[in-house]
């Protein structure tokens, strides 16, 4: 019974990461429905808005004209017990008399854990809980951080030479790194809920910041689920037909409240961008309501794709989780512009520590994967 | 026999390897002689002045009672024909009626290589050259390059953040970098002829340079074959009780002909330190003249150890073979000190190409090894 436990669930965890790029901001989910010990039915949730695992699984069980009574459910998240998009799981599983239900973990969310659990149980379904739990942990770190935190987890990305340095002091700056480099980029980008940039990057490098790989494609539409593009500019600079700004739906600009009903604005609101006015400190936007902001919106993960001002600024705030960097094998020199813009650092005992996770090649370069302590 | 001569020469070659930190300025040789296809003596070069690999081989098959004549010797580098510190080997194989001696490779000096195989054939024996003659050049990297390109293999040391930072701006450094990447430093001083730094280097940080971990206690006397240390000083500002000229025979100072009779010079010289005159380029000592130097005197491989400035006149200048970077997971910020000065490089395409050669965990730190193009 463990071993079949543990196969299946196994096979529901897999099922999950076939939409590893497109169910965001829902969590991956794998659903597989036995009946004497033999799967009569399977699904995964694709993208966020369709239908969910359990009800996928259900589905296709019907479809191969099964009676679901007495069968059993492995899921790899517990059940919702609530009315979101779709109506609740757990509704589902009662109404189609499933006798038990094994849950890989439990939801995130401290405030509604339990609460699909407790609803099967009072239906007097036989319920395991923790079965390949880790492995479940895995579909969805970002997500589960989100819920725990009831903020977006921020992911930095730099690409440097060998000693540090972003640029050339003239800014030359492009084809630091590899190919494989940028590829390996386009993966973030699609795993990410939102790209945020500043608008000096966006007005030096004019940068799409959109996902362009084909094997991103979701399996629900065949199409590209794109990052929102969250864009900081207290000035309100950006040029209308800035490629960032190519799908206008996806992009949210931050700006200062002087800004918030001038011409420039109201063009903008025009095309369908949305704006969104911060407090400003020290002559720069205030991070701290940038990040409260974020964290309303429906957003797991947050990619920072900027120069070292901003970069510098996340980081002496302490909002950056992760940093992944990738190291070109040159060296620019010190003349060359660096990583990040640190004005308040002045002791080494006070410097950011970080803890190594992963250190890999990545074409010709170096991708070095660092949680922030 | 084709197994047999592999399976000798390994032995040879794990022998050779017993004196890793102690023979340099001469190769890590080692010496199997067999009869009837068993080992009857063996033995490997220890350090400079003493009996070779042969020698030592000869001898131990000697003492054990047998009798040379018609024996094989297996020798990872061909034997020496000439008279260095000691007699030629070819002489002791020829004298002891060795019949036939397998030699993994050939002398790398292009002026000599062949002579020893050349002596012996003379002498009627059979040669065979070649068996793990990749493996007998990763004996001895360092003194096959000095031997192809008649200058030593310079290797540059440096110690780092992640953002290419070596010390925050006031100067302060100390424990950048975890112990365990301070013990892999004496590593490589211990397998250094030389030590090369900067006046800067020592005046801020009066570091000793030496080598102090047990682990690389010679065979020969049970003392710390220390590398030499080579101080680039223009202006003879170095204290007479700095540490790094503790072992004043083993210490060499580079300055400016103006300096070279002032008192402190006499001073210097009357404690045993060497002092050499160099020309000045631009203000600083002219790099092109210290490399002649140093490729005149005995010494296989040099590590840098200095600061920004001298580590980018190296770089520009195109000497440095092989650069060492230990990362310590932390971030210092753009207005820490960086790692090379590069004055004179403007453009992203002439910047300094490298290839990653390895990278690996050392303690919390990553240590890079990377080849310069």
């Amino acid at each position: 019974m463990e071993d079949l436990d543990t196969r299946f669930m196994l096979q529901a965890i897999h099922l999950a990461k076939k939409a590893w790029y497109s169910t965001d901001p829902n969590p991956r989910v794998g659903c597989v429905i036995t009946q004497n010990n033999k799967i009569i039915g399977q699904g995964f949730h694709i993208q966020a808005g369709g239908p969910h695992a359990e009800v996928h699984a259900i589905n296709a069980a019907k479809d191969a004209g099964y009676d679901l009574e007495g069968s059993s459910a492995y899921v790899t998240l517990e059940p919702c017990s609530h009315h979101g998009k779709t109506p609740p799981c757990c509704d589902a599983l009662i109404k189609h008399k499933i006798k038990r239900v094994i849950i890989a973990m439990s939801d995130p969310n401290p405030l509604v854990s339990g609460q699909g659990i407790q609803r099967l149980k009072e239906a007097g379904i036989d319920i395991k809980v923790g079965v390949l739990e880790q492995e479940a942990k895995n579909l969805n770190p970002e997500f589960i951080y989100k819920m725990i935190h009831s903020r977006p987890f921020l992911r930095c990305k730099m690409g440097m030479s060998l000693d540090g340095r972003t640029a050339m002091a003239s800014g030359e700056s492009q084809w630091i790194t590899s190919t494989e480099a940028r590829l390996d980029v386009q993966r973030l980008r699609a795993q990410s809920s939102a790209i945020l940039t500043g608008i000096g990057t966006v007005l030096a490098d004019n940068p799409s910041m959109n996902v362009r790989e084909e094997t991103y494609i979701s399996l629900a539409d065949n199409k590209i689920r794109q990052p929102e593009r969250l864009i900081l500019d207290s000035q309100l600079r950006i040029p209308l037909d800035a490629k960032i700004l190519a799908s206008p739906e996806l992009a949210t600009i931050f700006t200062t409240s002087q800004q918030l009903f001038n011409d420039k604005s109201i063009q903008l609101r025009d095309k369908g961008v949305r704006i969104i006015s911060l407090n400003e400190v020290e002559s720069a936007l205030d991070l701290k309501q940038l990040m409260e902001e974020l964290s309303s919106m429906p957003l797991n993960s947050i990619l920072i794709e900027s120069g070292k001002t901003l970069a510098g600024s996340f980081l002496e705030e302490g909002f950056i989780n992760e940093l992944i960097i990738y190291m070109a094998p040159k060296i620019l020199g010190n003349e060359a512009r660096g990583l990040f813009d640190l004005p308040n650092l002045q002791f080494l005992k006070d410097a950011p520590q970080l803890k190594i996770k992963d250190i890999r090649q990545v074409g010709v370069d170096i991708r070095l994967t660092a949680k922030l302590k």
